[in-house]
């Protein structure tokens, strides 16, 4: 058996107990509010985990690419929400091929975005479904009002091969409560208008035990981080650092002064992401230590306040500030039980770019 | 023929024109300073790119991973240094079976870091080369000090499978000078004690017009960025935009509001790498765009100061801040001569962290 820190570095580490906790945790917290569970794949890029979590009473999976949907249909998942606009012919000829062969149904913010939908799926027998995509506070894509979302859905009903599935939005983290107010102002509206919305779909994990306050505005909830937490989350309070399943181990290649230790993992295993923090990671090994700036390949770590200093040759585990990008960093991660090695997945939707 | 703005989105694209300027402009500055170019190729991973470097009269190559130097030694790379510690069983075999087919060398900053070389390279007629890398500003790897980088030569020196190969350090942004006094003094100290210095190498893209500082000085000169350039060389002033060889190609996906434009590029194309800057990118088809905030999939662009606004459907050219690890996001990149496809290369040295 191949201990987790007998592996070659930098690598990611998986801790399926902590990941198995994290996804029943949420499925149990989603039946309790009511609602159906659609987990973002983006987080693990692994078909392993999706499946993974439809077993656990997931309705499906949300995916942002084409390629991550391409890939998770190729693995056997069969309902899958794209939240992404889909603009150009050749993206346009993906999604169709896919709409023969699994439920798949996509997002629209805008008439130009429906138009080319509307010019793809033709067929009134097989329907493609479209949700009207809401800026409730996010200040990305979105419709920026429940008027506007009205008048979108208008269009996707006009259009003789599109079905109008619903409102989607991704909320902005802390701000669940302004994205409930803006969905449940929209469902007064449609139902004044006699439009049935078929479904809300609202998520993301940094408000994911709040999810309840969307109990009889939405009906599905779309985590991504959750699977795997990270730090970016401990700060927002939604996991302490036991919950972080996702390590990367890196090696202590360099101590070139008594308070500086140089890793081989930098912004190509750590990302550069911050995400409003000080600092790139949470060394489990040393708690005291501070990731303190990252090159390419170049960890650079503050281990002033470490009564212990980690020795070259000594292998440690950050958890990163934000999970999700680590996984499109890395061809291959391993999955570890009780720090035993138990196996080496390779990353399936990594690099699917479009 | 296919135009750049046919091919589907987020997708690199590679001037080659620029990128071939910008190596005769690097290769004849060297010359000009009487110093052999040995080019870094951690920004295009690339061995056509190695492959043209050398043919323009690079030395060999650099490398920052075992694994870039196996894809480059399998592209036929012939003589290449690694510039980084390499330490434990499992990389110190890699780098034997490589020293068995290719000229490699490494650097080394510790006793612990020669010890596992010289345990691996025992072999006084085909002995391994190492140079002492010297930290002279940047706060990373390397010995402290000419005195420390002397003993550790002579660690180098007594054992009888390496071979000392010199001096190694990568200086600072805009610390050339410093480095250059750190290596003079380096140099000074080590004729004091009769060990000779068989080369020096520095480098650097930030500082590359100001290579001749080294003449007399260092050997070697080391860029890596210098091939495509990218926003922070613009603002370290060691490019125009003009130079810019890389581009992100991105498809507007949604127009929100009146001032902000959606693009189909995140951190998984440009990457969060912010290197000092404000904004993620520079927008060559609308100057006065700001790209104020990245998602992994979604990029955020102002363009109220934009006097035609960008339409959904439309496709833009983003130089990054940092191109180097945008190479390592895509699995393959375009090269283009005057706005038409030459070629799609996979980028054969991506993701190699280890």
């Amino acid at each position: 058996m191949t201990r987790y820190n007998e592996l070659d570095t930098p690598a990611v580490l998986i801790d399926l107990d902590r990941a198995e906790a994290n996804l029943s945790k949420a499925q149990a917290a989603a039946d309790r509010a009511g609602l159906k569970l659609r987990p973002h794949i983006k987080t693990h890029k692994l078909p392993y985990f999706a499946r993974r979590q439809v077993e656990l009473g997931a309705v499906g999976i949300t995916v942002q690419k084409l390629g991550e949907a391409e890939v998770m249909a190729d693995a056997g998942l069969s309902d899958l929400l794209l939240t992404f606009n889909i603009i150009g012919p050749a993206k346009l000829a993906r999604l169709k091929a896919l709409h023969d062969r699994v439920t798949i149904r996509v997002v629209a913010d805008s008439a130009d975005c429906v138009a080319g939908l509307a010019a793809t799926f033709t067929d009134p027998a097989h329907r493609f479904g479209v949700f009207v995509e809401c800026d409730t506070g996010m200040g990305r894509c979105g419709v920026q009002s429940p008027e506007a979302a009205l008048a979108l859905a208008k269009d996707i009903i006009a259009a003789p091969g599109l079905e109008f599935a619903g409102l989607m939005t991704y909320p902005a983290a802390g701000k669940y409560h302004e994205a409930n107010q803006w969905l449940a102002s929209a469902n007064a509206l449609f139902a004044a208008s006699g439009i049935a919305v078929p479904a809300i779909t609202t998520g993301g994990t940094p408000d994911i035990w709040n999810m309840q306050d969307a109990s009889g505005i939405a009906s599905e909830y779309r985590p991504g981080t959750y699977i795997y937490m990270d730090r970016s989350q401990v700060a927002a309070g939604a996991a302490s650092y036991d919950d972080c399943a996702l390590t990367v181990l890196a090696t202590i290649v360099s101590r070139p002064t008594e308070n500086r230790a140089i890793i081989d993992a930098g912004t190509k295993a750590l990302t550069s992401d911050l995400l409003g923090m000080v600092g790139h990671g949470y060394v489990v090994d040393y708690p005291e230590a501070k990731v303190t700036g990252l090159s390419e390949e170049h960890g650079m770590i503050d281990v002033s306040a470490c009564a212990t200093k980690p020795r070259i040759g000594e292998t440690i585990r950050i958890i990163p500030n934000h999970c999700c990008p680590v996984s499109n960093l890395f061809d291959q991660v391993h999955l570890i039980r009780d720090g035993d090695l138990v196996e080496t997945l390779r990353v399936a939707a990594r690099g699917r770019v479009d």
